[in-house]
């Protein structure tokens, strides 16, 4: 039995994240009406026409007029000019969360933007998306069965945070709570660190004269390692001005290991390689098992 | 229409790249006799049973008696010990390869166990395999159109080398000549230099306090970037003790390149940042283009 949560919704940003959004609360019959809000009409209208929104607006602080729930979809780089512009029309029966990957840079941009945070602002973060982007590739299963973290502020009321979490479970959801500084040090590790590494391994290769070969000789095992460096580069900016400091950090750990691993093959030291490669593959393995992947299936 | 191209063939090592040879010869009607050598008894009973080979042998030396080819698949660190078991039986229609990852180690194990290198020797390594090992995980279909990289030496015959192509072509497979050290250069950048940083990543996430967050919140993509790192532990130590040179000049290349990236994040630079990620992207998509990969249908 569905229920509808959300009387009226407002979406900032309807691309991948925000539009799967959508048609998952359209799909589970949990929302009333839809407006979208950005800064470009034929996006919108695109959305509009694939029937992800009902309406939209160019003009955030019209887009949120009468909303009981506002998600803001943006890019990192552009929270705080949007929360800027909801700050003079925002009310107490308007809740507010983001969708950003990192959260310490939202609170900053909504201390900045609102000066005193309001209570029905509860930041939050969907681990789920592809490396495709935009509303074309949104669709309503993105967040099913996946993990939603929410990090509520000590000014967050109750009701806000039980709206929330309402809402990704009406998408088939699993929400967690956790701290802003722990989500962030656990995501610089988990999915900062590896998009940074895949990145960088693709433009180091890229850079070689043998480039040609080099992606030509590629087999199964490099296009899956490497399908992380296909995400939008911008969103990937974002993150890395947004938790620089956790993600420095983890590079840091991440290249004492490395050099590790270099120095054992260097001197020969077979049981070092033979024994990290063990532990990383019973750590993987495990991994797997506890999601109940069976990579064979594939 | 197919046709035998071996009469007798022996494959020492009969797990996921022997057996899926072993398989796909069988499927093709390109081999008459299989038989498979190793030291294993039990593992080699159960390759009967699973008719990936018609007999077996553990003595290498009765193994390939009266073979027209022989296919050693064993890990690189047993390649030499298996070259001076054949070494006293070889005859000159006896033709041999192998699969291993790594070229010049083969070549210099070869040196030691024949002396003289045979004519009848054309090393080769299929670009294809899974994470999985075994013979139970072999299967036909595994060199449908991959890359079979030979590395035909000074010595090798052109009967030598065209009855290699054969056997790898009746496998549905796309040969591919170059020199041993290209291959190694190569390899190092696009398969060993992965596994490495996938093996790498996933100790060092296992080895944090917040371990069990870190496995716990990983999404899709962490799922597939680490899934080499499932990959054979023994294997990989093989691997990296033969191509140890190349391996550890391309750790340098990337680790440079990371450090750099990890400055750019450390000094706000959003135009390096962007740069880098738009580089990569746009290599990535254009290797999956060139491979006419449509990760959306995966």
């Amino acid at each position: 039995m569905n229920q509808q949560i959300i009387n009226k919704l407002c979406i900032i940003g309807v691309g991948l994240i925000g539009g799967s959004l959508a048609r998952a609360l359209k799909k589970a019959g949990a929302v009333g009406d839809i407006v979208g809000a950005g800064r470009d009409v034929a996006h919108l209208e695109k959305a509009k026409a694939l029937g992800v929104i009902d309406h939209f607006e160019t003009d955030i602080s019209l887009a949120v007029k009468d909303c009981d729930m506002v998600v803001v979809a943006v890019p990192l780089g552009a929270m705080q000019s949007v929360f800027e512009q909801i700050a003079p029309v925002i009310t107490n029966d308007m809740i507010i969360t983001d969708v950003g990957s990192a959260k310490g840079s939202v609170v900053k941009a909504a201390q900045a933007a609102f000066k005193d945070i309001p209570a029905t602002l509860v930041p939050g973060h969907p681990i789920a998306g592809t490396e495709k982007s935009g509303v074309e590739a949104s669709f309503p299963e993105l967040y099913e069965n996946r993990r939603i973290i929410i990090t509520p502020l000590e000014t967050s009321s109750t009701t806000a945070i039980s709206k929330v979490k309402s809402m990704w479970q009406a998408c088939g959801a699993d929400v967690i709570e956790t701290t802003i500084e722990h989500h962030d040090e656990v995501l610089a590790a988990t999915s900062h660190l590896p998009h940074m590494l895949a990145f960088s391994l693709v433009d180091t290769l890229a850079k070689m004269d043998a480039k040609n070969e080099i992606f030509d000789f590629a087999a199964g095992g490099f296009r899956d390692f490497t399908r992380i460096a296909s995400s939008d580069p911008d969103m990937w900016r974002d993150i890395c001005l947004a938790n620089g400091d956790a993600l420095v950090e983890m590079i840091k750990k991440f290249s004492d290991d490395l050099q590790k691993l270099s120095n054992a093959i260097e001197k020969n030291d077979s049981t070092y390689l033979k024994e990290t490669f063990e532990r990383a593959k019973k750590a993987r393995d495990e991994f797997c098992d506890s999601k109940n992947i069976n990579d064979s299936l594939e």
